[in-house]
């Protein structure tokens, strides 16, 4: 593409670094940017500056929080003895959106993938476990999606708690096999949540 | 949806009221960007800051430029007897493109569109009735979308120029009618701009 000014060209490309964006999208993007009050452009610039300055990792569950301890950890209603694992923030939307589970969460990150270089040191697996061997746990709930890597996330974390006493389910398979979490209906992912299953008979099936 | 964050709520926010992009999408964008480099989000949101507090348009074609008057106009090479009559400045890219034209532009900044509340005065027709006066211009070619909206519009400015000696032609309709120009190849576009027909025949066959 051949740009006019400067300004934009920089702009078309950094806003084309984003996940999903091409160049003609992030050029009508732009182009919609300069058509509305400078306002608009200003509190966007601004939100993501302090997102991303400014944003804190709950340290007890990794969830995204705007403080130390995020509000389903300090919430003194829910109950720490049963843990659901999850890939993402997303997830954890997804499942309070349920209004199914009362426990808390442990985001991992990610998932173990050496495809694309994520190995067990890249997510927060040391602290799930650190944290299991403190006894409060109970229960872990694996909710991370069906694919390989999910399965193979879970089983590593399942190796390493083994011999602890911990009870491990996995999310009852109401929802299709390698469909992502988040897109699932609350009805189904609440349903999943409250039937979930022993790992090891996940196992005995897979 | 529910944000354990109000950071993170706000850069959704904001995100989403771009055209196009959904909470869902706006949600993957940020969550991205906390991956990243925070340099990343930096460059992003000075970008937009820059692009929108610094940009400016040619005082003669209404072209987006760095400076008052746009490297196509200030090229004493290009023709400026003809001018291509164009909505928005990615068909000027398009057109450009080409390598086919070598006459000057002008960007109306959108057509005329009673249904969005779109007028002759919330474009820049005065000015391009204005610079044909001086008598300079010899021939205005229509490049507006094969549209209700963009037929309109060239028919608009067609009476108000009528009687001012110019010649008018419309770009040849190799483009598939209904297309937006800026999606046509190269080729083509090229070559309906060379085989431009007078516009008093699109009135005859319309
Ligand atoms: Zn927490
Ligand atoms: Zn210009």
């Amino acid at each position: 593409m051949d740009f006019s000014s400067k300004l934009l060209e920089n702009a078309v490309y950094e806003i084309s670094q984003l996940p999903g964006i091409g160049k003609r999208t992030a050029l009508r993007l732009a182009l919609h940017l300069l058509k509305q009050p400078k306002d608009q452009t200003s509190a966007l610039s601004n939100s993501l500056l302090k997102l991303r300055e400014e944003i804190k990792f709950c340290s007890n569950c990794h969830n995204i929080s705007d403080v130390v301890l995020c509000e389903i950890c300090a919430n003194p209603k829910r109950d720490e003895s049963i843990v659901c694992v999850v890939e993402d923030i997303r997830d954890v939307m997804a499942i309070e959106n349920t209004g199914q589970y009362r426990g808390l969460y442990h985001v991992l990150g990610g998932r173990i993938s050496p495809m694309e270089g994520v190995g067990p040191q890249n997510l927060t697996i040391d602290s799930l476990v650190n944290k299991s061997k403190e006894g409060i746990i109970k229960e872990l709930i694996f909710a991370l999606s069906s694919t390989m890597e999910g399965d193979t996330t879970n089983f590593y974390i399942y190796k390493q708690i083994e011999g602890m006493g911990l009870k491990t389910s996995t999310i009852a398979r109401g929802i299709a096999v390698g469909d992502e979490l988040e897109y699932a209906d609350e009805v189904t992912l609440g349903r999943s949540i409250l039937n979930r299953v022993p790992f090891e008979n996940s196992l005995k099936l897979g």
